[in-house]
């Protein structure tokens, strides 16, 4: 079996940013020279997503405001947010930024992963699919694995 | 390793609509003589979503309900459907019927695929698991890609 | 190919309680001397999630409450939960302690599973991320099923 991996570096500019990855899948499915297996696009974070979707501005805005309408990042009070309650030896990210809202639209997407297939040496995306690394934080640094199997 | 790809087409009848796929899933695992891997069931669509659930039609409607209570067809406004903003480049999927609604729900459940075990020859759906292509556009003919991967 | 497959049992203690399964799936993958590959965690229930987040009891709170708001236990009506519609041959699921809500949740997050990388024998969980089986029933026998695939 061949096995290809790369990490691959992004900045990300703000919440609910919505960056197009997939010439990074497309590019490591071509070096791997995988002719049939999958591709898996990993996000190593707890407040980020991998997200497959059209590239349109729009959805992008659409997608954003529903997710500040059901989880929003003000007004609430998040639990994890409040350092004063942080006494059980559970946590293990010291912050001083809020980001509670983050943690529980990533748990809600729940997508730390795609897996998508590759056939006779194409990366079987459907037309309007692209892949996305979904920012649910600030802007950062981050990274997103791209891992591609078969033979 | 072994490999087997198959496409299915399906038509589905309307948004919502939950097509068990399971005898799908489970003749291309038998078709694939797979013993030990896994089967990818992915689509390439950008409003729709692999789900595993329950077959059971109240299930089936309460699903929807909540969808539609929380990302309402009718009523809010969807940047998405309106061609006047459309103006960056970026969109390729150029459209006259709404569906907005659509693309917020899938990326809500962000489920492009589902991947499950096979081990000894069986593939592990639990005994009320099934896998549903499931419609969040209206209807439409659609593709439904499934994938064994294994030895 | 390597294969190896672990069935894991765990009682849970509540709705909404997310179980630490790290170790489980990091055991798992040093006992299968799987260099590179990837560990495939996967629930085989219906009410159940896989999900990959931070291990901070103020996020365990703030996503509970979260799920409470968005598909509350008790309150709307689940045609699920209402034998007297069950009619139609579908169901296979009789049950006497409503569970509606449990399946809309698990519908919603649609998280059978988690896919991970797995690199030069280590996998690729970043420094905040645990792998957590989500119970959205009640207290319940549950299983989970490690698979790591590889070379």
């Amino acid at each position: 079996m061949k096995h290809v991996f790369e990490n691959h570096d992004l900045s990300t500019a703000e919440c609910g940013q919505l960056v197009d990855i997939t010439d990074d899948v497309v590019g490591a499915v071509e070096r791997s020279d995988v002719k049939n297996g999958m591709a898996l696009v990993y996000s190593p974070h707890t407040t980020c997503a991998i997200v497959i979707n059209e590239r349109e501005r729009g959805f992008f805005e659409d997608f954003n405001d529903f997710l500040e309408q059901i989880v929003p990042k003000e007004g609430p009070y998040y639990r994890h947010d409040d350092l004063s309650i942080r006494t059980e030896g559970l946590e293990d990210d010291p912050h001083d930024i809020p980001n509670g809202h983050s943690h529980v639209r990533a748990a809600l997407l729940a997508s730390s992963s795609q897996a998508i297939p590759i056939v006779d040496g194409d990366l079987l995306l459907g037309r309007y699919q692209k892949v996305f690394f979904c920012e649910l934080d600030r802007a950062r640094e981050r990274k997103v694995f791209i891992q591609v199997l078969g033979d």
